[in-house]
């Protein structure tokens, strides 16, 4: 195996990301962390610009995600992230969100496929490109994506898919999922209690002009479980949550 | 009056900016816009961080923009800034973005107000606060936003105020509107068509639980306008914009 370098990555919160408590939305964060994925991908050689030529594209399967503290405005953010694993389905890549005191924000651990862009079926990794020289032989910082289980929902918002919610891979963008789920949850989530661990499960394509319908179940004790759906209740995404009680802005 | 510089920012163009075209969507181009226009003021001494210490906020009255072209993925932008009119009802901030060819991306006119966070009401810019020593004499690059009359929707798509519509001044954040109206369009206008002009009016705030309607309606000529209103009809904000056939990327 190749010594390869992790990559690091440097963005600053901006006042978009911000929400009505003053610090950084979850969902702003995981767009870093993506945007990061897609930084390094790029430059070593196979980002979403290079994988286009032939008519494929990386789509985001699953991620895990778990916050230590979401930034304020205008604060410094590095990403460190590497690549620990591949199969002939997909690839297993990590991050570490840092501030600037190098204290840790979160850490994230996706996994992606690659789909031709014409049929929407994923390609054989192995067999189609060769990734093995950008693993690091470093683990995961956190529990890889576990699969969360079909919700019976107790809230139900449903919604027609729009221009701003489809991406460059023509599909649904991984973020608007994210959003909806977050949007289902009580206020006083994000003003007195602390994301622990947050777990998408990416399992079929939204495209233009669907319905699709988030629904969302709790346990009465920080749990929350999520089903993105058609009508018919077939899954597009799934999502788990743990939130604590307590403030989370002890960092900075 | 003293002799001020324009502030001048940079950003990348990110990965969650594209759409299904491969080029920034307007909103994101705004976001940015609306980015430079904080970074200038908290650079200056007057931004929302300095002013909230007063529990006053800058809030976005008016915005004109007039597009060239929507840049790609992974593009460097510059956005330079000045104001250049100060009355006791708000500022008038200019924009023009650039791109890394020092081409024209687009040009803004913004008009500002500073509310009293408590009672939400406009105070007098004159008396509370002094912008004099930040104007530049340099005339507007676009004319200044018009004025938007009510409108007679044809199509309506009715929401309620979410966590991810809040922004850091406890409403319904700007970007937010836009998007709203942007997904009204007919796909064909991201496609073949270029937004020569868009005219936004912020009248009154929309708060969290509160139920929206976007109205729209065209002149079958490019020209579209925009109502953004409570169910009794009064407006939370109108949009006005016109489109002209023809692709808009030659420039890159």
């Amino acid at each position: 195996m190749t010594i390869m370098e992790k990559g690091t990555y440097h963005y600053t919160i901006g006042q978009s990301d911000i929400d009505f408590t003053g610090h950084a939305k979850h969902v702003s964060l995981i767009d870093y962390i993506l945007q990061a994925a897609g930084d390094d991908a790029s430059q070593k050689g196979f980002g979403i610009g290079d994988l286009n030529t032939g008519n494929i594209s990386w789509v985001l399967m699953r991620i895990a995600t778990e916050f230590v503290r979401r930034p304020s405005n205008g604060e410094r953010i590095t990403v460190n992230t590497w690549v620990n694993g591949v199969t002939r389905f997909g690839t297993t890549r990590n991050m570490e969100m840092l501030d600037a005191g190098g204290r840790v924000i979160a850490y994230a651990v996706t996994q992606w496929a690659v789909i031709d862009l014409e049929t929407r079926e994923a390609i054989n990794l192995t067999e189609r490109l060769d990734f093995g020289f950008a693993l690091i032989d470093e683990p995961s910082p956190i529990p890889i994506p576990r699969k969360v289980a079909a919700v019976a929902p107790r809230d139900e918002v449903s919604r027609r898919i729009a221009y701003s919610d489809i991406d460059f891979n023509n599909h649904v963008n991984a973020s608007c999922y994210l959003t909806w789920m977050f949007d289902m949850l009580p206020m006083e989530c994000f003003s007195g209690m602390r994301l622990v661990r947050y777990d998408v499960n990416f399992v079929s394509e939204a495209r233009y002009g669907d319905t699709v319908t988030t629904g969302c179940a709790d346990d009465g004790n920080g749990g929350y479980t999520f089903s993105i759906a058609r009508a018919d209740g077939s899954p597009f995404c799934r999502g788990a949550m743990v939130w604590e009680q307590g403030a989370e802005d002890a960092a900075k």
